[in-house]
């Protein structure tokens, strides 16, 4: 699905442990009040896939770590894991 | 990391193809005005891992479906993944 020399990564971005996650209770609620009984807790993260000119998996990868330390995941609060998709 | 009888699911919830997507289409202008310029397309989904009380993993990911088409994801818009994680 991407062209020649590039890359597609997936950034994963979750609360870190020990964080609040409203919408994660949000959605515990919601689905409590819609007969689902077996759900326990619930955990919101986000997930970016971003296509990167560099045809070199290793390069790419270390390109999105570098992103997702500047900009895609608060680290304070939030974990983040990059992948090659 | 989950008790006996549960199962963890992890839910991934995307923007379809052809469907605007204008939080990935603000962190492609962030990343560029960072530096990164081999950044193409990015899109944006979430992901949720919620933990379920139903041992069989082919069950705990029907029921993840089910939840998914109800509400975890708008499915004129999105499509979704379930995983057991």
């Amino acid at each position: 699905m991407t062209a020649k020399g590039t890359t597609r990564l997936k950034v994963t971005v979750m609360p870190k442990n020990g964080v609040l996650d409203p919408q994660g209770k949000a959605i515990e609620k919601a689905l409590g009040g819609l007969g689902f009984d077996a759900v326990g807790e619930v955990r919101v993260g986000k997930v970016m896939l971003l296509d990167v000119a560099e045809g070199d998996p290793a390069k790419a990868r270390a390109l999105g770590e570098d992103m997702a330390r500047r900009l895609l995941a608060n680290t304070v609060i939030e974990s983040f894991q990059v992948e090659v998709a």
